[in-house]
């Protein structure tokens, strides 16, 4: 469970020369950062007085922050541990003609798995985008910056896993398939860069206010 | 230090109510991920075969991103401390005039110090994104999902510590001072934003012919 261990030791683990984790669980991470500081800025408006009327909705908002970040954290474990059956179906022997076709069946059966995870990242991240545009409009000012450098790590999260659905999918021998997650990547990601770049234009605003 | 906790204590100590680690500490975070994963680009291009003819400018590059990494991750610290002075700062008693000249002062000099933490975050993702084009173009191919991601990380983590700079110069009142920081961020900025838009014409190039 990379989430158990160090910064230190996750960083270590990534810059080896061992493929996983990689570019696939940073991005569920950069998800999972993004969460957090949905939750701090909810967290430093709740029970301040000149923020009571959105008492409520902030107390709503870290309830749904929480568990996003929740299910990114598990995100970072699973792409580490999907990325590793890709590899692992390769290794399978193909001097038969039966070995080649089984290892072409767990090959392809992997890579599918591998790109669903990162699409869950991805629509984790319009989800989580969506209460960092609430805390950006509606919490602790103070915090402005914070709900900024949120939903710049979860645009870049999602542009990330983006980049590994669609690796996966170069690999994949299934025109069906590619094509509808290819729809669903390009969809996806342009309601990111919609929403990033609606929550800057508040975080604009509040700045010059500030 | 943050760096020796486990990634769930330092997502939980973000999304916390204490305003410390917050955008600042992620945005410098960002970039030590970005920094870990061009070593690791060269990790899976350094000793093979096919990529003999780079092997030692791949060397190189990981002696600079390792570099880069261990700096971005000290900022990490360095920028949760500064703010917790500036919290001090403001936490001195204002009661006499006296009193309230030290508290300025104090506050002044405390502000300044948590501009310069994320500007430094800011130069080093100019650096380690020179390094991340030069792995998306000649490093691993079976990587490149992996350089792309590391761009994304480091742009996010300019673009962030860039809202941090702006934030703490807002509350300054020295008009040299920011004018001058404010040309610098938004500089560093254009050229972020510009080694980016390089670097994922590079990755779109390669993922198009994997």
């Amino acid at each position: 469970m990379p989430s158990k261990r160090t910064l230190d030791t996750f960083l270590d683990d990534l810059a080896s020369s061992s493929p996983a984790p990689g570019g696939g669980s940073v991005a569920a991470l950069s998800g999972a950062l993004g969460a957090a500081l949905i939750s701090m800025v909810c967290n430093l408006t709740i029970g301040k007085k000149k923020y009571a009327d959105v008492d409520g909705d902030m107390k709503k908002i870290i309830g749904q922050s929480e568990d996003l970040r929740r299910q990114f954290t598990t995100l970072v474990d699973k792409d580490t541990l999907a990325f590793s059956k890709v590899m692992e179906a390769y290794s399978l022997p193909k001097d038969t003609e039966p070995q080649k076709a089984l290892r072409g069946a767990a090959v392809r059966e992997a890579t599918k798995e591998a790109t669903l995870v990162p699409l869950e990242v991805m629509k984790h991240c319009i989800d989580a985008l969506a209460l960092a545009q609430e805390v950006a409009s509606r919490g602790n000012v103070n915090s402005i910056s914070d709900a900024g450098v949120s939903a710049l790590m979860l645009h870049t999260a999602c542009e990330g896993a983006a980049l590994n659905v669609r690796i996966n999918l170069n690999s994949l021998d299934d025109p069906e398939f590619v094509g509808w997650k290819t729809d669903e990547v390009a969809s996806l990601l342009s309601t990111s860069r919609m929403m990033l770049d609606e929550i800057q234009a508040i975080v604009e605003e509040k700045m010059k206010n500030d």
